[in-house]
């Protein structure tokens, strides 16, 4: 069990990369919103395969049917579900390699936890695949968030070694954020864009892979949102971020910088600019004691290299618990970055919704 | 609401820095452990103040009072529960400061949330102080925990920009774990612990603080532990490492760097050691997929520093909205870092043993 | 929000009686369960409409399609997905009434929660039909119980003032469990089988409904199951069961009776046979302080007269604010007793299971 | 695990009738709450015991000191946690019949559920004595209720046979729940006070116990509060209903008695009284679907005769599996239900509070 969550927003993600589909159903929802489908598509494609040399070549469209909770182009307020079935999955082979244990992968894990009986197919239950569903449920929420005057975005803070500089506050409103919504290499330095394709690429030719660091921020939340303890913004959204397959570091406003500072230089001093309260530094990330103080929500999140790669690689065959080597064969991403943006920005508007509504 | 967590395990944590006291009711423990009160003391000792010039001078015995779930040397299975009363607060002069939202702490945050009716005296229930109940819930965690061979333990990454080697293999086991636990500043090159004191010292002398990383190892897990998705392992520990006061970024494995790395670097090699499943890295930290894969549960805190500095800082007045400028008078830790490990500690055990027990 | 439920096995629940469909996702289920397909279509068949005279006349075959967690003719761990779509819905009708509040419908409710948005057709979410999957489920865990020499049968209790005998000793075993599942209308007194379906046709023809009791049990626990408190066996039954559409009443062994017994007359004496700790009497329903105490879990569930009636009714306009009178026009059932005892066991299955499965 | 609570407001429950002391930890209550000491004082006084010849002599004055979450007399939105330290026990005695299973009460499925390793004493967790917190947190509840003009009301629906009639519109106001709540034994006849004190007293007499059935009414709750299915508003009240000690019937609206009506009398006609939507009849209990139609929420609660009886007995030795009659020394009420009435309202005030705040 873990693929349920959410205290006012309830989501249930279901589905294998290989098997019927994919989907999710989200309870607690407003009735009466309406749904902007369209948007919807925009960032269901963004996470979209298939679209150029930077993705695997999987083809697949993520065309999702709504199983439930829209009527009359609206949200009902019962659970809104969506279906998304699997076309493109080629899984004929998979039963040769079906009991290898792709280092970096969750084969092993998957084995151990569920007696050889999870499906096995393209990482089946762990895929990255079940992340399209969460897009999804992202877009529904920024909608609402939308209404609210919240808005999410992100860029790459980095991709290997090259390393774009960080949100500052120019860069911080929803107008550039639709903005870099729209590339497909999100750097504030757009220099980077082009360095960053080919540094992916000969990634790629060489049959390896890259990670990198995405910073998201989120504008508009009013302070007092959040609670101490258990229930921080930090713990909701790291949780979140932390259920991202290939995450490995969050941190919030300074993160692990905050330590080479002194005090005198962490401390974000406050003041009033036209009544509103603001820090003139915001190294906090807009949150002390686990609740907002107005500033920007800043947090970056580090994604590991894709495991997927073609290089011959050292591992074991779990179920004759022998040693071996072998070459994935098959079609994956050098880079989950740039695809992973728009996961991020859909973890974080669930997580913020959740504190914001009622249900 | 934030201050229950659980789904086996529940937590429940009350008390504010200056009230009448502190404690926890944790209930969902397995009736039968012969508790180890030694333990506990000891445990809550690496975390009480008022020991030596490096904390602050506040004298708190945090002396427990077991309140239920305890008969006859052994838990019963009902909530366990205890109280730690207050002792040397010395509250007289918060009504003068109360208005005064101290930067980085939780002051404005507070205020705005719970509409002023907060208890302001020392941070009230934002305190750091409300970690004591925590060390003693993990103390008891740890005690079942090192019953089934898991164990726990931590080192000081870096204070500032002094930094020690990460753990290695033969630093994780218990003797190690145990002989860290007893070191007020434990770092795996002794030749730091002067070096860091001398550093503590001298920013405590320039009225300022610093802050640190700190790693932590959960040695022992069998493979398959945890869930893909929500209840990974990393979401279920990063939202508690976020439930520590002055927490801004929390790493698994190799954390943010593994995004220097290429992939066929990153992922881990998997073999066989004596019918032991190993990798021969550990940059994915023990978990793949949110599951344990058998290797050390390895990742990184970073602690901020602490934000009270007898300084003169810019702030606000919250009531009339004005800005001005003081100094916080008191008794405060320079660097929250070396007590902080204990409470690491504690989390870990917490979320590693609500996997673990059935309830 | 409320079409969620559980602890360690998680439902979602979704669709609408006239929307494409209706379904369930299961999260927390062990692995490597064969599934016994037919056992799950007996069960969901002993549900279905269009069967009899009895029963609406609305043909819902039913058909589940498994979108996710079966593989191989097993459950892999990840959560069961299935998805029935709706195929005899008339709903073109719908738009004409559905400003009308039916008396004893959840329109009003629903209207005044969703502020209008939700799908009135049929009763949208409200309707009766979403406890399809929920038979699914239980037949589910029904499956899983029965591996560990579970069984949980029923028996109408009363229609009306029809009334049958309690459940005793020699009713609770599998073999008359099965035999009374296959029954349309399950009394133990055999006689009442034939009045009870005059009397449901007689009140059909009159343009009316009528309600029953049923009885459950559940045998085969072993003692020490649950908890005292919140999550006793009866708060988290009868939860369940009064998340069934139509529910009253819900009472534990002798339930409102208890009441006309002395203390020395309603204690359960407790005896040995054959080693085995047993009650003389099982007023308390084999529950005490909320755990199980190894005798048969019996209760009974009382089910309102089907709202749905084709006489002319007071009521109002929910849009125009005014009194009408009107009459339901469609197919209804007069009398959901005999398909709603599937469902009492299938929540019953569920609800016992989450106190016996970890995930 | 089982004595936590709660999605908005979190209940944690502790202590044993003869340790230390019990109290509860409330989570999620609104700031700025003034708390009325007198009012919480007079709830709990009417569940206190030693006042008369018709509850146990045991004398607790159950009088608690609040821990945290309470600051200058208003709740600060931290926890509200309390202490209420024990008393008058007299535990001397229980380690001669620690072993023996006192017939209908928890012993035995404690002793199983902890290995024996529960606290014996008076019951321990499992002790009716647990109430007392929950009187308090439901007095709370109540002062919030208060607030938002809705208003919780008891009375004695039965003693054993001695019956009174049901609540009727002119009973249900403030004015009158107040005089009800001031009342030791409150029927809506009074003529039933007299006969019911005898009644109660020839049963102690005879050393023997009585049960009944107590009927309550919330009144004040706008229409579309509560939820479909799981979280409905008789799944929430019932699974709270149940977590009273000795109760073993909930029913709503007619409950049971529903099924001796056909549809066109159970249905309740709407109507509207000056803009205000009503129905004629309320068999439905103030509820459709889950949710509120703004009807009075009425249910009955059917509590069984105290288990503790000084009559000879058979039961058995658990230790020693053996076949023992004994008789129960000690203090005991001869009937539950008139202290039980301010728990049936504290249960009440909660499960809708609940609902109604956000946190």
């Amino acid at each position: 069990m873990g693929s349920t969550w959410g205290k006012n927003i309830k989501l249930s993600l279901f589905g294998e990369s290989h098997g019927v589909g994919i989907g999710i159903t989200i309870d607690g929802l407003p009735a009466g919103v309406k749904l902007d489908l369209d948007l919807i598509k925009f960032e269901m494609q963004r996470r979209a395969t298939g679209k150029n040399e930077l993705t695997t070549a999987r083809k697949e469209t993520d065309t999702f049917e709504i199983l439930s909770g829209y009527f009359n182009g609206f949200t009902t307020g019962s659970p809104l579900s969506i279906l998304i079935r699997n076309r493109d999955q080629q899984s004929k082979d998979y039963s040769k390699i079906k009991d290898i244990a792709r280092p970096a992968h969750a084969d092993y894990t998957g084995y151990k936890k569920y007696d050889g009986y999870n499906d096995y197919r393209g990482g089946g239950h762990f895929s990255g695949r079940l992340t399209a569903p969460i897009v999804f449920a992202g877009a529904v929420a920024k909608q609402i968030l939308r209404d609210r005057k919240i808005y999410i975005g992100t860029h790459i803070k980095s991709i290997k070694d090259l390393e774009d500089r960080d949100f500052c506050e120019k860069d911080l409103n929803a107008e550039n954020f639709k903005r870099l919504s729209e590339k497909q290499l999100p750097f504030l330095d757009e220099s980077l864009e082009d360095l960053s394709r080919k540094k992916i690429l000969a990634a790629k030719n060489k049959q390896d892979s890259l990670g990198g660091v995405i910073e998201c921020s989120i504008i508009g939340m009013e302070p007092g949102i959040g609670d101490p303890f258990f229930n921080s913004i930090e713990s909701k959204l790291s949780g979140l971020m932390y259920s991202i397959p290939g995450v490995k570091g969050v941190e919030f406003g300074a993160g692990f910088k905050i330590t080479d500072l002194f005090g005198s230089e962490a401390n974000d001093d406050i003041y009033i600019d036209n009544d509103k309260v603001k820090t003139k530094t915001n190294n906090n990330g807009g949150i002390l004691g686990g609740i907002t103080n107005g500033m920007p929500i800043n947090f970056r999140v580090a994604i590991k290299p894709t495991p997927s790669i073609s290089r011959s690689q050292e591992t074991i065959d779990m179920k004759n618990n022998t040693e071996i080597e072998f070459k994935i064969i098959g079609r994956h991403d050098p880079c989950i970055v740039p695809r992973a943006l728009v996961v991020v920005e859909a973890m974080a508007a669930i997580g913020v919704l959740d504190f914001l509504v009622v249900s």
